[in-house]
């Protein structure tokens, strides 16, 4: 049997600031990263999303992003090991207490934005932030770019680990992701869309836009749960999934076979 | 024997801005209450603030406080209960990352500046931060003001309280401190401190500025890190708690007799 | 001839947060509040937003609130006097870059959310706002609540004021606003709405919840931007404005006759 | 004769954090960079500066940075020219606030930190900052590195420029600045530094650490204000250039003949 954890960004609302599908999202994926304060999402919020996120039996992560509100966590800065280790222990922490307090236990961490794709490369920043979890909690999963560095730092210390992979974005021959500056980043055809997931997930490949087929670890989807679209993308991603024989399972729960 | 547990604001350094006197004054208490990033701190002061405690084998405390930097958390600010649950169990949260992160144990939390005061008269924000501090871990001890409505509010949920008592503020008949504005607020003679701590240790009274002698419970006495003259102080008063035979103990480690 | 100016807030967006209906609004109101980055509105946003108004002809005000994004401005914060004056002058200052650099001119400067209340009520804070405002523009325009402390102060100083009213708000016999946390706060009737404004400009009265007909001076009226209704709203206004003779036209262009 | 500008960074405390010797340095100084609120910086600092700088007559620039106060805004960050344009533009006209409601005028902008460096070497934030100040008031001078894309881009657009040298940092061969991880890149040796200040203002030139002579233009000298010798320095510098016969005077107000 196929299997594969559907993974999505959750509680990024601010304030008087709404943003995202939450609720409907919660009945869609098996897994949430919900955002700690730093690039989005406040304490209400968190209270908030932690709760439903419990009520739908959902996996419930931190979402720990760059101190950068303005924005959204999404333009690198030049922060040391160490900052990013003190950051990403702050905020799993502060997540951790909602958890605590609605009787929950959380079971992954996911970095967010700028910090993610700096930790898929930057062999330090993965060793860092791999260690921040760790330390906090050792049973903790992380979530990271499929063969990234920080893939690797987290099977280092001995964390498991969850290799993501995007269902609406194309790859290149290394296994990276296409850059969203270049015109063929996105995928908007939904057939290529679904014969991009099935491959990754049965055969363990992805067909890069140099068109050859590259091995690729896929444990997790990542789906977007923000935009007009998200809800019904989502739905159409599960449909695809349940009618390829691959069940929604949340990561380590089981393994694919 | 006579014991009380001595405590101080601590990590109130904030990125390159430096405050305190951190490490002498660990030498001096015997608990702390470490600031959480909203009215002062940040990530890295948060975790070598933790360490340090950890190796001096002082207790530690979550110092929450209201989302108000430039005001150093001490502006009133007209939060509603739910506002105060909620950003007072995501600063618990954050502490807690580090104290987890360093393999050690979090004691108690104290409110900050504006919301300690707020909580000392208002049952409802009382009841809400005893709340946040109870469902994220009921052993947390809760420090409050000796007699405020918080001390009430914890006990009721079933915390452990700390009753806390200012060894340089001068107090009224009905037990509460002469607010800052009012030119008798501070204790400066030394002696007139000695007396006032002495009383209200061993004999559960103090003297109010009206002459009455008020019932008190002193349970922790809180003695200030920042200044020129604080870790002076916090010497002298070691001194005379040693020299009456009072002595420095962790709260809730053993109760006067 | 009757005239009124027709008012709203824009630029709330803040980053990636988008809100408000600004390139509609900005169409049907006569003056703008723009938000200067504390309590909503970031420098990218303000720089559009100035803009839009330029190309609109809509007069632009700089709508200064207290730091707290998280509470949107409306939560009220225990700040002296002459932090009021600091934030004020920081925020007109900072908007009116903008404006300089399209070159524009600002014609006038509302308090936002809590700092408007708290303005209203308070003597020395509707001073210290109206200096801020005289300080570093004595031509700016100040609008405030109709009958408040912020209307008394600027015209004290000398400065040209607009005597604000609320189309949607129901008032009480001391020519107050009834507090929203009471069930009649809230006029849903457009019909009532329409009486309601016409007297107030025409007549200069308003009805009070109480019965009485209580004096009130109406040179602006302000509607919501915010909510799914309020371009629809905003729309009727000026219809109903319309039908009734009475121009829209910016503050002290022009006076009712 | 000789002239050259002396400036200094100042106004860096914020809220209860104080940092610099204000005071003191704006008596050795001929010109100051005042911190704007985001890397550093409050409304009431700089109210407070503006008047001080006021007084002694020293020439005021705005100091904006990026909007990183746990980094003191010197962490790079991955801005676009677009973003930089606005935050440079906020961050002048709410400094010029205050300048305005003391009755004072701003004659130069000096980016921060980060900005700082990177405007030294991208173009492109280059002009999006140069534009920015010109926009802003086209009489504005620019301060930037020596021989750095700013001072090109603030000579492209027309605006004045001030070429900025360091008194205590070594250079390279292609006038660089030895970067700071480099274990010579300050100068520790009074002398030396001397020397180094002497050969910019009257020969135009600076000795190299690859030991050639590197054509430079000083037209201004900055100096720190903070740290525990800041002031004891800053009076040497000027003996220093005193007893060269070069004179301290505001950038721009004179030429070296």
């Amino acid at each position: 049997m196929y299997v594969v954890d559907l993974n999505c960004d959750l509680g990024e609302s601010f304030g008087a600031y709404k943003q995202g599908n939450d609720e409907e999202m919660l009945s869609l994926v098996t897994s949430v990263n919900i955002a700690c304060g730093f690039h989005a999402g406040d304490p209400s919020t968190m209270r908030q999303t932690v709760k439903s996120a419990l009520d739908k039996k959902v996996a419930i992560g931190a979402h720990p992003g760059l101190p950068d509100l303005i924005g959204f966590g999404r333009r690198n800065m030049d922060i040391s090991p160490q900052e990013a280790f003190d950051m990403v222990v702050y905020q799993i922490g502060a997540l951790n207490g909602f958890v605590q307090a609605e009787g929950g236990v959380m079971r992954h961490v996911k970095p967010h934005g700028a910090l993610y794709n700096m930790a898929a490369r930057s062999t330090k920043l993965a060793e860092a932030i791999a260690e921040a979890v760790y330390k906090v909690n050792p049973r903790l999963i992380l979530y990271g770019l499929s063969g990234s560095e920080l893939i690797r730092a987290g099977t280092k210390l001995g964390l498991l680990t969850a290799s993501e992979v995007f269902a609406d974005r194309t790859y290149q021959s290394d296994g990276s992701l296409t850059p969203r500056s270049q015109p063929d980043a996105l995928i908007s055809d939904l057939s290529v869309t679904v014969n991009q997931i099935t491959n990754m997930v049965k055969e363990g490949t992805v067909k890069s836009q140099q068109g050859t087929d590259v091995p690729i670890l896929a444990e997790t989807i990542c789906i977007h749960g923000d935009g007009k679209h998200a809800v019904e993308f989502a739905r159409r991603i599960r449909d695809i999934l349940q009618a390829e024989g691959i069940a929604l399972v949340q990561a380590h729960d089981n393994h694919n076979i």
